[in-house]
């Protein structure tokens, strides 16, 4: 891959793209590729194919979804080698420096790293976390990082939905470590925990978890908890935080699996601590793997996807039905007056749906 | 009604029957009644057939339901002209007793009151909440009182859904006062608070809220807190913890209806401070009402019901679905072993739901 790639690259990441670029590279980033051209672009690790396949997986259009799931089938004998880590923390914690520093030095190592979000503001904002690249500058002009912002648009089931399976096409595309950004508020932790191997938790110091708008669900998620911008004036806090979260997560009843949660403290601004997360995270994925339960959590996580698709998808051609549409409109009325009993109401739609389909 | 009817409402509630019974009163118990006898029955508001009807609702026999379906479609006209509050807090805040002193006061006052629940645990265990009658001995005395347990087995939801229904009998058969207990913990509390007009949380003192499991946004859900057992020695925390939850409201955004959860205290044993409650709650009532949020969100409410159904319905008739079964059974594995993505699984099973039927 030469040093141009990257600038087509930049170009679906919406950075500035340079003065002049080559027209065979134009013309494969504009024009429709087949199913092979795809899947052997991705396979070779070729980032400006692997972002018009993900492309195609957050398309509207309903033949684009046909096709991206042709080459999600084709990438699934070579996806789920990867280790994937999840991380939280509310706006202000650090997240995007703190990836642009473990992700700039794994990259730097060697290692093919992906980043990708899961932004709860998508369904209505059209999304913001890793929008603004500019501050991962370091990381995206690393040959080895593949840096993709939310999927806008939709709800945040179909949001979590489509980074499942950009994940899968980034696997296959050899990226052995993705990391999956989200924000600590509303349902979006849970949709990030539920597709990931390993859960970070990103506080910072000298603000209660109330303050802090943490959910003592997320704690009991979290995998880790690093206590981030330990530096300067600020140290001596973050280890008192440390401390403190450390015996707060005591209280908690032993897991499963037998892991400890630990409590970090790191600086992404000058990188101490940094690399001790990441030898955590690696002690997690040994022992996880030596005692099953990293397979067991990958099988559970599957069949969940399973059935949570199954629930989107039917719900989906339900609300999208025209007679259901159409008589929806003649019951909610009655429904929302009192004159009609919601759950009688539900029955004869339900039934419509099934009986329709006889003639 | 005479006095002897409080016996057999009395054994509906697993209480000790009296030596003797009436024949009769035997009969009605035990034989199944027509629809008209239990529509009747309940517009003239006799507890035993009240109770029977509910029993329908709560039955897994689908001709049960047809008929379950029939009555609240017929008691409807004369529904929703009660005040429905819920009520939670985590075990030990005291709520039985409170119920059990609220209740009985406004009972005596000659107000019908009925107390429900929705116990989270029913899943499991086959309920607890109110399971334990001798918790409610004075209220459960009253003429004017209703006491019916939570629904046990199934579904959370399913719970929710019985309880929905037994309200809209209740208020049929005069009851315009209606309670709704629930555990703190889990779904129940925001299921409870969908289905009501007040949502009252009880907290007592001395306990953090991460001690006492109240989720953030449960207090968000809350339209008063009432911090109980504020007697004797445990007063003055009980104040204090008063100003400290009142400060910590101030802090949320100011709501949409315009009012303002107050934090008052009050203890369930003592009777001191009970009244002040319900004069609140029905200073809320009377506000509410003034500025159409009362009637605005029961109409939301229904709405909500409405969609829930037919998620349930749908997605149960889905899984009962005998092909369905027979195709899950071989893709089930591959999903699980990651040889088949979950997507792609789920679009068949949503197009063989669909397409077995035109046959």
């Amino acid at each position: 891959m030469d040093s141009r790639d990257k600038s087509y690259l930049s170009v679906s990441l919406g950075v500035a793209p340079p003065p002049s670029v080559v027209p065979s590279k134009v013309a494969v980033l504009r024009r429709r590729l087949s199913f092979n051209e795809y899947v052997e672009g991705i396979f070779r690790g070729d980032r400006v194919v692997l972002a018009k396949a993900i492309t195609l997986i957050e398309s509207a259009r309903p033949q684009d979804n046909e096709l991206a799931q042709e080459i999600i089938q084709a990438c699934l004998p070579k996806a789920g080698k990867s280790l994937r880590i999840g991380i939280t923390g509310v706006p202000g914690a650090g997240k995007s420096m703190f990836l642009e520093t473990i992700g700039t030095r794994l990259a730097k190592e060697g290692r093919k790293v992906a980043v990708l979000a899961v932004d709860p503001s998508s369904e209505r904002s059209g999304g913001s976390i890793l929008g603004d690249k500019t501050r991962m500058e370091q990381l995206s002009g690393c040959e080895n990082a593949f840096i993709r912002p939310s999927p806008s648009g939709g709800t945040l089931g179909g949001v979590a939905r489509r980074t499942r399976e950009t994940m899968i096409l980034c696997e296959a595309a050899g990226f052995h470590l993705i990391f999956v950004e989200t924000v600590g508020v509303g349902q979006s932790e849970t949709l990030v925990h539920g597709m990931v191997d390993f859960f970070l938790l990103l506080m910072i110091a000298g603000a209660g978890d109330e303050l802090q708008g943490i959910k003592r669900g997320i704690i009991e998620m979290a995998d880790m908890m690093a206590i981030n911008k330990a530096e300067g004036e600020n140290l001596q806090r973050a280890q008192l935080a440390r401390q403190e979260y450390a015996s707060a997560l005591h209280m908690f009843p032993p897991r499963n699996d037998g892991w400890v949660p630990p409590v970090l403290t790191c600086s992404a601004l000058t990188g101490a601590g940094i690399m001790d997360v990441w030898e955590t995270i690696k002690s997690f994925e040994l022992q996880m793997k030596e005692n099953g339960s990293f397979d067991a959590n990958r099988r559970r996580q599957r069949l969940q996807w399973l059935t949570q698709t199954i629930k989107d998808d039917l719900m989906a051609e339900f609300w999208n039905d025209p007679q259901i549409k159409e008589r929806l409109e003649s019951v909610r009325d009655q429904v929302e007056n009192g004159d009609l009993y919601s759950g009688r109401a539900a029955g004869s739609l339900v039934a419509l749906f099934r009986n329709q389909q006889y003639r």
